[in-house]
């Protein structure tokens, strides 16, 4: 059998562990499969990578152990209650070694170079695929969101490059790269598949697609399309269609997980909402809409989202009428299943000799690599387009 | 210059006077056409018959004459404010004039026989297009809803062929056929296309598309899909790509025009719930989800519905999450431009020669007829792939 | 130690083990009095009686014993994972033994008669108290709502005396006496406090409060507040006090447990949405407005209740607004800490000697006993005025 | 007939235009008294003046007459109809004339020195009352909200007493003096009542209770509690009461007029939220309560307020529930009547020669002067009983 690997960059948050948990449970017939977009029957003729058959490992930041990481995800999400981890004690201790130290810039200021770290992350991952005889690696970012990254010196620029990127990553400048890209880098340079399921920088610069396409890897992101965003993509576009204008979409966020703690960071909010509201406004194309969206952390909601968006419309003989909507999910049970299916559409996109964005699975993104739909029918349609 | 004529059954009430209002506003500059389906780029290379050439009359049995009609219509929605209509005095008061004693069963009892009352309307259409020097007319039924027909005896098994049809209305079960079918054999036996907006039966038995066809003429229908059906339709498909499992949709309307105080007919009630039931089943295909549709009447509301949906799902790892949503309102701001888009798409088709249900029309609609196909976003591709 | 017996009718649903269980893990510090008026410092002075004092035992017509209601209770909730119960095994094995056969109507015909019956229930708690020699008893119904019995022939005229009710049980008006009226009968006649926290009729008639004066105990009821309603009748008196006139109100209430099922019984909907109605009608004293209560059975939500309520209302210069909320709570876990509270007042009552209706307890209640008071405000100021 | 002038500050602002209006029309038996709380049957002994008789007049810094600004009202509220202007053209003339110039500090530096400002306005208010024989006027705050004064100089220190508020009048930190602060010194000097409707600083400085005491005149304020700070309070007391534990607490309003968009400076939007943060936290007494309250400029809603509350919240067995409302007002409707009936609360006091500030009337304001008490029932309470 041919097997595949997947490293999580964040490997004892809500999102991977769930996604891990959730695989095991699922391959031994504990769980349904509910969610999860690739068991759809419109898929089933591909041959998808049976989510049984998944080796997990990863690089992670905390220091505490994989089983404090479980009971942190049950204290946030209630969906790991322990008997369902008793039963799965052995894959879990699998898991559990093969979570490497992560790398994380403490205070905004990298102590060691970029490429050395790049170079250390790349053994991690290299050394997880000779262990376990992997055929294929994926490797997923699922760790908490970073600042804006704007605001750094020449990236723009280096940014457009292959070899641009590398030459910043060698010079004095790779200091200040996000972590993110870095763990992007080793992910490409490794012969990985990578997915950016946050909103940090990762693969989202032109010069990774030349990089990936280089190296004979897919990557796909950025920020799992999980809630809120998702409603809104899939409503907007009835409106357009309906053409009754919208004058006014506010979108209220509630949450209390770790990501959400992370939010109260300014510079992360701002990429954060920065992607929310491109995506209704790349549909709604009207500049005199207003629009806003808004995140706060409140602590007693944990991993359970809660989303307010007020839409305010105007229709024929100018008639103002309004619509509302209240989201309440737990972020990391929408996020798991879309990570299990990133990783079979990678996968497959390995085998097949594929590289570069893979714009198919923009239904999956905030704001997706390689296109610029953000219709999510429309996105679908692109999905179920490539497989026939 | 070719003249197309829009008789409407229904002709003084909130949707018709806003229909013929906004288009007689629109027309003038007076108003812009937000809400109208049939302006959108899109649909420009076709040719529409433009909504300033409509010559507008109709069927009503309220006794009172336009003017009040109009008054009543901006006591409901405060969309005709006395300003508007004074600009518009003239065409009004052609429309007015052309407005003819209605057909309704008092007491559920009919007092004529049914074939000459098919006669008596038709007279009333055909004298119209002749006065006016018509080239095209559009019969659209936006009358008050009429009770489920599916108790009246031997009209199922009548209705299958066009024959029929003819032989139920001559002999003595034509007393006991609903007014809507009546008014849509008028229609079809004048010529005109016929469009039912409404709930009512109209020309929704098998047998009337094959009239329709005998007589050269396109219709299209049922229920205008305006408000809380929409939106579920253009929600649900999202559930179900996201293969989150819908546990509970709970669907409560609260409107207080006469639309809804017919409501308060039980009978009324089950054939308008029914579609709007019907609509959504037939999205997400799993037995198991519990649904249900209310409607009640709450007078201070007049024509501004008020819709709370609540729908309860499952994700992975069995999460349980909710979403709900809350539509606010003006009904005939919806319905109108609806209906002017459909006198339009109608127009162009008897002018095409095209002859039967269009199931094109079919994103205008909660129960379409000539299609099964209720997912909004794949309704408006049809309405998109018959304009190619 | 003088100790409190607490007989529930109705002991394995899921209100009196969430009482049970809740009172007992209080008491051992396994869980906080979150929810427990009594609780609050305002009734420190009182000596009210420790809910780790309480002996509970009832009746219940189910058959299964207590493990699986607890487990039944479980799914519903929860509230009750196997941890807790399994640290309070002994307890609850306590409590279980305790569980005689309830008295129920089958088919709406009764097969015994009405004495025998009060006999039967009698013999029930005075064993109950002797086994454990208990000083006080305090039944509480917390069964399935009984249909509305407005048209048991006899019983409004029987129901105005003592005599009245001891006549007709005795009779053979008897066999159609609601089981709720017969359980408080035979807990007066028993010598014990009775509180009827659902809709049935109970001791909701005049001549039971002349049997509680007769047999010197204390009554109160009926229909707990502890959702829906008790939002109601605290937000009702601020739209009086501002002078904004209500023009309809409408609730939506939603619930997928034992409750909501039985509410399937037009009937029994009858009964709880009256006393929904009534409520706010009595706050909110003008006939024009509009209002209605809708209960809908929803499986999923088993426990959980949702409810949507939406209120029109209008200010100054005709002004129409509106003000919506949605009430998202466990009813076991509203339920359960006020059972507490009524049994402990109701046993300081018995202790001081107190008989007849208790209408300083009205803030607990939809429709109460011995008050016409429904502003919850109100109804609290009355529970301080009592104390001091 | 003893005369009444009402000078209103911000006299061509919506609330003061609709109070004005609403006014006549009440008086003239157009419009009801719906929405004023003093027509209540409670008040109905006090002798209240009736507002028939006010004579209004104001300053206002906006240079365009009354007539746009009563068109610019009715463009936000939709309540001040052409139809109903005309009727009131004469004492809407006589309002119009007695307008005069206000006083702003244009980009945070005033031009002015305090003292010679307080003279000119204060000469503005006299010449009102002589020039109409006034017996007693009352001065109300309406104009846009001012930034938080906190980070004023000396203030803190100077406002304990009238002689420090004197002296920094005076002297030259009295050029960065609030202009609410100088027109309440202005009012008070001039022996008028003074009620400040908004967050601005107005008379909130010990110092102004003194002021106030030594020229006989009553005051009160501040911040008006017209819509989701009133439900709140309502609303709150409900969960202490039943001792429900809220863990979270956030509210989101969006609003569009002149008030919103001043709220986009942060230090204003400080001011406010403070307030309506507060009053909240004095109910519920839990340091571990999160809270927040964002205010969002959302210019398509104009003067129609739409607030949305999430309640996080714990009750027994650790059940973890929620409850939201939405709120959709118009806020000039909700303050105006209020506005009145603070006029005639405060003209009763100047005529019982009651002096300093009125705790009675702490129900109409976010932030009470003179009492602590925010609990909406218990602030009724003391209106009720300061009438007895």
């Amino acid at each position: 059998m041919q097997r595949t690997g997947v490293w999580f960059i964040g490997a004892h948050g809500c999102v991977a562990t769930c996604a891990a948990v959730g695989a095991m449970a699922f391959a031994r017939g504990l769980l349904g499969g509910t969610g999860m977009v690739s068991e759809h029957s419109d898929f089933a003729a591909l041959g998808l990578a049976p989510v049984g058959g998944f080796i997990f490992g990863g690089h992670e930041v905390a220091k505490t152990g994989l089983g404090p990481a479980l009971k942190k995800t049950q204290e946030s999400t209630g969906l790991l209650p322990d008997e369902l981890i008793l039963r799965l004690a052995k894959p879990l201790d699998l898991f559990g070694r093969e979570v490497k130290r992560g790398y994380a810039v403490s205070g905004g200021r990298a102590r060691s170079n970029a490429a050395s770290v790049v170079g250390r992350l790349r053994r991690d991952i290299e050394s997880f695929r000779r262990r376990n005889r992997l055929e294929r690696v994926v490797v997923v970012n699922v760790a908490s969101a970073e600042p804006a990254w704007e605001g750094i010196p020449g990236l723009a620029e280096a940014g457009r490059t292959a070899d641009g990127i590398r030459r910043i990553v060698r010079g004095r400048g790779g200091r200040g790269l996000p972590p993110s890209m870095l763990y992007a880098i080793a992910a490409m340079e490794s012969g990985c598949a990578y997915i950016n399921f946050t909103s940090s920088l990762g693969a989202s610069l032109p010069g990774m697609d030349e990089l990936a396409r280089e190296h004979g890897v897919p990557h796909a992101g950025r920020d799992g399309k999980t809630g809120e965003t998702l409603v809104k993509t899939a409503l907007a576009p009835m409106f357009t269609a309906r053409r009754l204008r919208v004058l006014s979409w506010e979108g209220h966020n509630l949450l209390g997980n770790s990501d959400g703690a992370t939010l109260r960071d300014e510079r992360v909010k701002r990429a954060k909402t920065a992607n929310k509201d491109a995506a209704l406004r790349s549909i709604i194309r009207d500049d005199a809409m207003h629009s806003a969206v808004r995140i706060d952390y409140v602590p007693s909601l944990a991993d359970w989202k809660t989303a307010w968006d007020f839409i305010h419309f105007e229709g024929f003989l100018g008639a103002r009428m309004a619509m509302q909507f209240i989201w309440q999910g737990c972020d990391s049970a929408l996020a798991a299943p879309l990570v299990l299916d990133l990783v079979r559409f990678a996968d497959l996109a390995l085998r097949r000799g594929e590289s570069g964005p893979m714009p198919h699975l923009a239904c999956f993104f905030k704001d997706p690599v390689g296109t610029d739909v953000h219709d999510f029918q429309a996105q679908y349609g692109m999905l179920r387009a490539y497989v026939r």
